[in-house]
């Protein structure tokens, strides 16, 4: 039985998040939806972690195996016509080795948050951007948030309702660049705990803002207490951009 | 009396284009209404030119003269405010001399128009690109595109309900520039016709797709008919970049 690699673009809006749920519209119900209406076959889709209701991806990988031989190419033409209009674009499928796991073979992850830094409204990015009104001081950002970069336990950074097993994890890469009113905010990790990101991004902008110095989020770090994070930021700018495996 | 000059950003999706419209919703008459809103005065906005339903603006002008002596910073805030939930941002506004005119003072118009060449489904870019399944050959695209630039009769590329006097324009710019699967087409000129550029880009695309050369583009150029005219680009591709003064 093939396994297939599939690279998934999706807008987060409609969507209760990755994972599937019984009464309200997933990602991950509608992939398997498709899946089913094209072969037949009642199929799970393992994506490479879930994402929360809102958060969109560039491309989020998913592996499932389907007993029909199909050529990639065929499957990810079916796939995409069954999942209109569905906001949910198969990009590319492979066909990879059965020891291939999408949550588990992934070696880092890769996120971007984008922020728009403006007082006026949002007009073409309703939707993709958390809009921030106070200017925002993002070479402070920048370098407060080498602070976080490396082995720490990030239960200040962590979601209550996380699920995974330790609160340690390696942080890669956090940094932030603007261009005009736009701020992103670029971090990679093997993997990610619940709400890490966005509850870094509003600690962040916090210290962007000048309510926290670098030292003040250094010590939110260290509290290791979830009581001590800044506010989280909402879910439309958070885009998972890549999975390396 | 000041004069104001608004910058302003929206998604066309949700408008009948531009113009004021007796029972229909308009980019000017939400504007109008927030000007009313703010300053209890029925003011007249007057825009760089028309954009046509579904079509965006990252950088719309337009002006208007209200009694009222607001502080630009202000008038830019308040109105915003008044926008609310429309897709419209006023992004900038500032006080400029009477002899000020968004539409006869303009030196040079921008459009940007985006292209997904992907056999995939769209995801994030639902009605912020055309989605073009066949694959394109930009390098030809962008050759006989600038068999289009200079001053030409652009009759073939003009609306039939197109009201300019002469259909004679000079074109400056036509780049095509592809990015991966985005293919991005800039062009500028003093002004355009209606429907022109999404006229030139739908033709282009015949070149990019092999059913045109660049000969077959200079000669519906020369035909000046309507006729002659390739395919017209859908609006959601298409955006207002920057206006010149």
């Amino acid at each position: 039985m093939p396994r297939y690699k599939l690279t998934i673009e999706y807008d987060g809006t409609p969507f209760c998040g990755w994972q599937l749920q019984a009464a309200a519209p997933t990602v991950q119900g509608a992939l398997e939806a498709a899946v089913k209406a094209m072969s037949g076959e009642d199929v799970r889709v393992h994506g490479s972690g879930r994402t929360d209701a809102g958060v969109h991806a560039i491309a989020q990988v998913a592996h499932c195996d389907i007993a029909k031989n199909f050529p990639p190419g065929r499957l990810r033409d079916g796939l995409n016509a069954h999942l209109r209009p569905h906001p949910i674009a198969v990009l590319a499928a492979e066909i990879v080795p059965e020891t291939f796991q999408a949550r588990f073979s992934a070696k880092r992850r890769h996120y971007l948050y984008r922020i728009r830094n403006t007082r006026a409204n949002l007009a073409l990015e309703v939707g993709r951007v958390w809009r921030v009104p106070r200017a925002l001081d993002t070479d402070a950002m920048h370098r407060a948030a080498q602070r976080l970069i490396g082995k720490h336990d990030f239960t200040t950074f962590r979601d209550t309702e996380c699920q995974a097993k330790s609160p340690v994890k390696t942080l890669d890469q956090l940094e932030i660049v603007r261009d005009g009113d736009a701020v992103n905010i670029m971090t990679s990790a093997r993997s990610f705990l619940h709400s890490q990101v966005r509850s870094m991004v509003g600690s962040l902008v916090w210290v962007g803002e000048g309510r926290w110095t670098a030292d003040d989020l250094a010590a939110a770090l260290a509290a290791c207490d979830r009581a001590a994070c800044g506010p989280v930021a909402p879910p439309e700018g958070l885009y998972l951009v890549k999975v390396e495996y």
